[in-house]
């Protein structure tokens, strides 16, 4: 084989090789920041905010208890639909957030989440899938499971 | 740079580019078969058998409703006294598994749970997050949810 074959072979393999090395500790930040920013959101009052943090396609996946939902537009008229007021919403409080990185562009977080609110106090886990896009990280699959 | 300065850079290379490729449709077949196999020992009336398709480990994480287990020897625990004849454990329906392949050593798994049973049909969702290790595909973190 030629030199120059050599350093082609070399080039090629070293952008696969780089597109395949990432840095977990930066990821996990990106994967909080987006999270957190989710939890914030909800507590200015909107749910809409709160729904920048999912991925806007049909194929997002929201599941809670034995229901399975499709969609983001779906997902975020579920959640109107749930919420119809600041009283209903309450104060969002998201603990015990770990955050797995998978690949370069692939993440878990689990967590516990709890609405306070006048009335009650319900409260449950989550783990999400969350994808990296152009333009940042978001979840593409949600489950939430609530405390009886 | 000599030939061979640049012959050893391309087997660096092509070793690290080697092990971030992965064969999706192979591992999503691999771990079917591992979910699969957790139904069939279910079925056969052994949670120990059911067990195997766990992540051994202290780390183990299983999230159900609200409360989170760590540790495989506390999980099968916990199944022991949920479960603690075959009128209770009934015969087991996973379906609608959809498997997604996230790295040659990582895939989440989602479907759902159906318990058929003499009094109730009890049945929900899972989020499962498996690991590939030496021995196999295992379960490393599982989110069940209960249907109201």
């Amino acid at each position: 084989m030629t030199k120059w074959g050599l350093v082609t072979i070399s080039l090629v393999c070293l952008l696969i090789a780089a597109g395949c090395r990432h840095d977990n500790a930066a990821i996990e930040n990106e994967v909080r920041e987006v999270i957190l920013q989710g939890e914030a959101s909800w507590n200015t009052g909107s749910i809409e905010g709160y729904m920048e943090t999912y991925w806007k396609s049909p194929d997002l996946r929201f599941a809670s208890g034995g229901k399975v939902t499709f969609g983001w537009q779906q997902t975020l008229d579920g959640y109107l639909k749930r919420y119809p007021d600041r009283a209903a919403m309450g104060h969002l409080v998201f603990s015990d957030l770990d955050i797995r990185v998978l690949s370069a562009d692939a993440a878990l977080a689990f967590g516990a989440w709890k609405l306070e609110r006048e009335q009650d106090q319900p409260h449950g886990l989550f783990t999400l899938q969350l994808r990296r896009f152009d333009e940042g990280w978001r979840i593409v699959h949600d489950h939430t499971s609530s405390a009886d």
